[in-house]
């Protein structure tokens, strides 16, 4: 009963993605997916697969990435998050590594993911690395009422990458709002949605930037979301801005 | 009649002081009043003395620092702002850069100073570099009861440096919480007072950590307060988690 002793360990992680190539596995550069199976062989000997909830780009980052990996063996959780974050660079921080529940699949059963878009309106010193500077200021009171019309169940076809393989472009946006933050005059753009396709938050994000600033009107969200056409939505937003904060699942207490 | 010309201008700057010297000039280091004063020079040909609402020591960061300097001629201030954003590292922005009431002092005006100081109580990757990691957790409510001790008008010589030349040793703190943050479980300390002393804040934050750590009773707040004495508090906490958020002048909004 071999099966009897697979353990799946659950890693909620952390990173900034601006020197790193994304989450995924390539040879020859650090990827976030990469450097945690590189540290896990050096504590275990083995090199387990990391499975994330989903693909980050290079230069995106994250506060609440969840992956999951097996073992066949039960290992001293507190001390193994150590020796990662010990091996890891300062770069990439396990936040939490605990047992997961039996079958726990970090992608297959995540049911709700939140991205956040931060964007200042002056120049930053002390997070410029986590912020994309527009200027000028444009209209964010125009662009929520932009982000309520992708707020729903749709065809995000015209927001994904065009050489995306993914065959179902539905997807269900719960929540799509820019807020302001405390005394910075600076703002975020949260959007929550059971999945995203490739490219989808920074596009959307860019094209409600063109509305923001004057570029588009704001019934445009709709024509762009029913010609399933990516040319009628506006270009990427750079990935500097973009944080990945949490991953939902069923049994999540938040 | 030379002083009708004179115009002073207030300078609003955020800095991330982890490879700085501090604020005031010293030769051979980068300084924030050096660089600033320096890249007033390249743009306006001499070099003003810039004037800080107060030193930061090295490492320290800051979200609100205000400075003047005047000068004898009217400067076109959008543009003079550009020049010294492109020209400053970019650990250095000037995020505002405005013409001043006349008799303008940034160091003599201001009314209250604000200085946040923040912890992680797990390790982070996308901030890291301005907080400063705890363990391990400490008991943040026996921390609020000492640091309510500290508000009102004393004397707070046993929290000022030893070397420090300042005779007047008393100061009005208005404000001293610490607050959790949302979802991350960090949390930051928020002192407000018309005046600090010589390495008071970082001074007073690891005496209350030691607190939290269950390393002294707390009412020691009191007993080091009323002793004058530096050597009864504790040591100063490292730079690295401390913030010049905010500097209050008599006519501002806030």
């Amino acid at each position: 009963m071999v099966e009897d002793l697979v353990i799946t360990y659950k890693l909620l992680i952390e990173y900034d993605g601006t020197n790193l190539h994304g989450w995924q596995v390539q040879s020859g550069k650090q990827t976030v997916q990469g450097l945690i199976e590189s540290a896990l062989e050096v504590v275990l000997g083995s090199r387990p697969n990391v499975v994330g909830s989903g693909r980050t780009d290079a230069g995106v980052h994250a506060r609440g990435q969840v992956a999951h990996f097996c073992l066949e063996s039960e290992v001293d959780v507190w001390k193994l998050k150590a020796s990662l974050n010990g091996l890891l660079p300062s770069c990439v921080r396990i936040l939490d590594l605990s047992v997961a529940p039996k079958g726990f699949h970090a992608r297959y059963q995540a049911i709700l993911r939140t991205y956040h878009y931060y964007v200042s309106t002056a120049p930053r010193a002390l997070d410029g690395h986590l912020r994309q500077f527009v200027r000028p200021e444009p209209d964010f009171v125009a662009m929520n009422i932009g982000a309520n019309i992708l707020v729903g169940e749709r065809d995000f076809s015209a927001f994904c990458r065009t050489k995306s393989e993914t065959k179902n472009r539905v997807c269900r946006i719960d929540d799509a709002v820019w807020t302001p933050e405390a005394r910075t005059g600076d703002w975020y753009f949260s959007i929550s949605a059971n999945r995203f396709l490739h490219g989808m938050v920074r596009t959307i994000v860019w094209t409600l930037m063109e509305v923001g600033h004057g570029r588009r009107p704001i019934d445009d969200l709709l024509s762009i979301l029913e010609s399933r056409d990516r040319r009628t939505a506006g270009q990427a937003a750079p990935a500097r801005g973009l944080v990945l904060e949490q991953v939902t699942y069923p049994d999540s207490d938040e």
